[in-house]
């Protein structure tokens, strides 16, 4: 069984070696450009690590793996037009750098893309595989439109934002594990478990990064601290704390998000006292780990031998319990 | 075997049926709405058409003829965001309405949506349908790419349009018939001839549309003749002018496109002109006619009863020799 990083190194030596060589140019060569801006490769390499984990060959897991990439990127692509976003990973994203044409068709084409290449899977699991892949694709969907939905909707509750992160985030990487073992030979009710545990896992992974942008170290976070709480994002401690403040009829909070402060340090700082004062930073906590728990419970369900099993609680600690 | 006009009534039952009732709302209500908007129908029509032809079952072919209408919906969706059309078959396009956020994500989990639908065929069909269904949609993706690319660039050969709209409109229709056709159970050169059938009818019908805004009764086309040429839009027939004054060395057309007319009469009469200078019409015409003699030949070999390929030979008058 290979590590992590050499299951990186080896889909993406097969990511460039897919790369779009076809006319017209315009439409392939900006999907070129976003795949190579790279990222963590995160959805396909836990794909292709679940099917090792069952024993299967890794590459009867790479084209699925690619498809999800491409699936993932599609998202990021047409995500970015929808936010506005000049940047993505420190690099332009496709409508700034091209256009909105271009981002949108672009788009599309990579997530046709991408169902060709799950056509490319061993056929006796093509059609179980691709049902998993539709619902997931029509979930992370629905996911986005919730999630703007909540910017304009006065009340989110915490329980309809967990929902939103589930669709938007843990579904894509549950999909991609369960495909991975589907395709490692594993047992239907393995690969469901599989599933739940990523599910989960990736409940608690968004809910960590909420809390990092808050609480994380600067220096190793890479990025400014409190960024959610200045552009007034509804994260889990944010929904949190006015939850909190309705209860006790406060209106602080609302006040300290409507004001214009000249500095957003001022801005940061009001905020976390609020926080501070409803333990919101102890609530996310106490739902991370919830979901680190049933994460946990699924994975030891799990049929397999102790030593592949430990790959997965690994993960546990890489994926949520990190400090970046 | 039902008449076109009985499949239309089958095929909108069952799209009706089958509207969206999911959540959220955002997402889904704007397809609802699109879909009602209607128009021909005529890629499901023809998918059914060829299902009956084959003596398959109507039910059958039913969810593969929405998979193909909700794709197409889908790339009128997109399309009419790149063209920034404010209207669609006199409603008002799904940007207009709502906003561009929902025109993307909208259009995208409908183009998933059809994905779903494709999956529910007779699985013994559906690697070999999914297959012409993703590259299918990959050549209306490249389509969609040469026509934009197309406004921007200076000399766009014949060949080259001809190229584009095979892409952009033919294969869909190609695929329809193709797909149809499988599903009734016909022998793969059966189905390969359909092909070739629709996609040279396609070509035909789309070079008829340039034809008509030319030159048809604008009593009977509904619309102000004339509004290609308003538009400077590439049809074949600009096209093949701009190619005719090249060889003469003349640029009387280009001259009238860069001019700003007060009134549009004059501009298109001016064209117009032009147009018979070099025979225009009857170049679009002879390529017309080239189109629908291959589309008949292939029909000829089709191995099929004459009732039934009457009923083929009908769909070209219907579709190319219209005058409206």
């Amino acid at each position: 069984m290979h590590s992590i990083e050499e299951i990186r190194e080896l889909f993406t030596a097969y990511l460039n070696q897919e790369s779009f060589q076809s006319e017209p140019q315009n439409l392939y060569e900006p999907n070129n450009y976003f795949l190579q801006i790279g990222g963590k490769r995160l959805r396909p390499c836990l794909l292709i690590l679940a099917t090792e984990i069952f024993c299967g060959k890794t590459e009867d897991a790479l084209s699925a793996a690619l498809a999800i990439e491409y699936f993932h990127n599609f998202t990021l692509i047409h995500d970015d037009v929808m936010d506005k976003a000049p940047m993505r990973r420190g690099f332009t994203t496709i409508h700034e750098k091209y256009n909105l044409n271009t981002a949108i068709l672009s788009g599309d084409v990579l997530m046709i893309k991408a169902c060709e290449y799950l056509a490319k899977v061993n056929p006796i699991y093509f059609k179980t595989i691709f049902d998993i892949y539709t619902k997931t694709a029509i979930e992370v969907c629905e996911g986005q439109q919730y999630d703007m939905d909540f910017e304009t909707q006065q009340i989110v509750s915490h329980s309809d934002y967990i929902e939103m992160i589930r669709l938007k985030t843990a579904v894509l990487l549950a999909a991609a594990m369960k495909i991975g073992a589907i395709l490692g030979h594993a047992k239907q009710e393995d690969a469901e478990l599989l599933y739940s545990y990523a599910e989960n896992l990736g409940i608690a992974f968004q809910i960590q990064d909420d809390i990092l942008d808050c609480y994380g170290d600067e220096n190793l976070v890479g990025k400014q601290v409190g960024g959610d709480i200045i552009q007034n994002k509804k994260t889990l401690l944010l929904i949190h704390a006015l939850e909190a403040e309705k209860v006790i009829e406060s209106n602080v909070l609302e006040n300290v998000l409507k004001t214009t402060h000249t500095h957003n340090r001022e801005k940061v700082e009001a905020v976390l006292a609020v926080f501070t004062q409803h333990q919101t930073k102890e609530f996310a906590i106490q739902k991370r780990d919830y979901y680190v728990q049933q994460s946990i419970l699924a994975l030891e369900k799990i049929n397999l031998q102790e030593s592949e099993k430990q790959v997965l609680f690994k993960l546990v600690d890489y994926l949520v319990m990190r400090t970046y």
